[in-house]
């Protein structure tokens, strides 16, 4: 079997917000025009839309087409791929599966939105991403799976939820940067322990917001910079509840044991990391199961000096989803986009000097579906 | 590029019914099963769920993931893909991209719940399929469009409506033989004359239903007697205004050519064919774009003579969207299951003989996406 490259050829990205004066075809069209201005082509072989709740909050089903219509994209293959919160990072997957084996060309998508919508019934929304039948009718909201976790973290591993909320600290300081970020303003230590609870133990400025946005990169064989090293994707039992531990997320081990023995590097090697946290205690968690940190010791890395943009292992470059934002759908190709961002030396303010090579974690539910994509500079000879 | 060959090695069915007793997930573990015990294996590497609205009427997003879990098939990667009501067809594609390229084994599973649903409003859930933003909210429905369509063709081509309205009493007489048929009585021309008007000139009985069902087919380079000779998608505009002939499928059109000039045959190869019949109208533009017809004079074929079970050429043998029955995510799958059926002879009293080459066509929104699939019988060698 011939198996191809895949390069990030290009990427696009809008600024996550409340976008009240576009539509969800209009944000994934905008990001997508930019992609494709950024590869410098004008045509793609396939395009890929990745997307969570448009059918619920938009009543709009064949995204894609309408999106490939506006983008005077039609007469080629499209798909819309859902994986929850993992949507992006599972349209990147499958979009690399498709250029390693084909050569072609695609343009994959992931747009969010969330105000503004037909619904509005935002934590409905957020709970499609976990078992409905079992979760939400029993009084279970997304927010409250995850505080529970929290809780279950900091009592059995005896974690100082001070450091934890640290996360959030660092991560606005990196957003300050960024252009595309839902809040460019920094947060103290002080005011997320003093914001209120949304589900004890997790405070409001724990917690990502609701936000709207896009973001696309084109992939292809020849063209670009930044070759994908490693694409996984797998998934967990999709009940919390069927799980030994509430705080692992084995399909994240699981992936990202796959993905270091494809490419054939190590966590050492990893300059960069991009992790889904959705919530605090969703990256702290993401940190030990990449390697970084036994179990359990994950919080004790939260800090300027090991994650900050200048520390040991920079992380969540642009904010994350905490303040750079959690479109949904597009969170997972924002990652890879700003890890690209760095690997090209393109990153403006929030540049890392010398990131060769970096990592991507993106979860849709509750780690029920794990995507790691792997990124490496590619070196001029 | 290596281009393997792709086979379906087993199908898997249940039948199109309102299962008020089963949940999304139980339907498709129900097809998935089914269609494994079909292949005789119990191992997949991929696993593609098609579904259209489960977000919107089961509140589950990662739902390729819940049904996983249930399958036992966790640990691999697994996608849900939209397409409205081509979502099958383009899932199938998918698939048979995959195994193409990697000769990875892949189940497909189709699957739609639209009883017993959280939100039933079913009328909007259609409205999904097609431009919410420039139809529903300027009064169109969906089938109300197709209505239109269906004046616009009795109009320009001076067709016989009674012709048309043949379609579904040949498709009830099929399903009166098929154990999984929503519908399995006959009707007469007289009744569907006589049924109301769901929206003027289309009859009650030129519809098809809401019904609930799940339907699943196994792809794999080495077993199967059914070879995939040819897999097409492609996408047409998305709002109808901006088409210059509302009765014609463009998508169609293009997909059908690619998948006869890449599998080196022509419609003349043709023994069998499943068309989307989601409305009468629906299924006599299928018959032309497909090549069997000249544009505008497809209605001319509708008679037991020409498309009945022992016809010159045997359409929806099954019974069709109308009488086997339209769960539209999973009724791309149900052709191709239904198609293989028959190309192994395992079609029962449905069977046609000596069919050797079938041609499925599925579409999504008014032929918004269109996906083409030619399956023909291994030789015996």
């Amino acid at each position: 079997m011939i198996r191809l490259k895949v390069n990030i050829a290009g990427v696009g990205m809008i600024k996550v917000s409340e976008h009240w004066d576009k539509s969800i075809v209009d944000l994934a069209t905008e990001a997508g025009l930019r992609a494709l201005e950024d590869a410098n082509v004008k045509h793609v072989d396939y395009l890929i839309i990745s997307n969570m709740s448009g059918v619920f909050n938009n009543c709009q089903s064949d995204l894609a087409v309408a999106i490939a219509d506006n983008l005077g994209l039609l007469r080629i293959p499209t798909y819309r791929v859902d994986a929850a919160c993992g949507s992006g990072g599972a349209a990147v997957n499958l979009a690399y599966n498709i250029v390693k084996s084909t050569g072609k060309r695609v343009l994959v998508i992931g747009v969010e939105k969330l105000s503004d919508s037909v619904t509005t019934v935002n934590t409905s929304s957020m709970m499609l991403a976990e078992d409905w039948t079992t979760g939400l009718v029993s009084g279970g909201t997304f927010v409250s799976l995850n505080a529970l976790a929290l809780k279950y973290y900091l009592t059995r591993y005896r974690a100082n939820h001070d450091k934890i909320m640290m996360l959030p600290v660092i991560e606005h300081k990196n957003a300050t940067k960024n252009p595309y970020a839902q809040f460019r303003r920094e947060i103290t230590l002080d005011m997320v322990k003093r914001s209120p609870y949304i589900a004890d133990p997790l405070h409001l400025l724990e917690c990502s917001a609701y936000g709207d946005g896009a973001a696309a990169v084109v992939l292809d064989v020849n063209k670009g910079n930044v070759e994908i090293l490693a694409s996984e994707v797998t998934t967990d039992a999709f009940r919390i509840a069927n799980r030994d531990n509430p705080a692992r997320f084995n399909a994240v081990f699981e992936a990202v044991k796959r993905a270091y023995s494809k490419s054939k590097i190590t966590n050492k090697d990893i300059d960069i990391i991009e992790i889904h946290d959705a919530f605090s205690i969703t990256g702290v968690i993401a940190l030990e199961e990449l390697g970084f940190a036994d179990f359990g010791e994950g919080w004790k890395l939260i800090s300027e000096e090991k994650i900050g943009l200048n520390g040991d292992l920079p992380t969540n470059t642009f904010g994350g989803l905490k303040a750079r934002g959690h479109p949904v759908g597009a969170t997972g190709i924002y990652q890879i986009a700003e890890i690209a961002l760095q690997l090209r030396s393109d990153a403006g303010d929030n540049q890392v000097d010398g990131a060769r090579i970096g990592l991507a974690e993106n979860i849709g539910g509750i780690a029920t579906t794990a995507v790691i994509h792997i990124l490496r500079k590619k070196e001029m000879i």
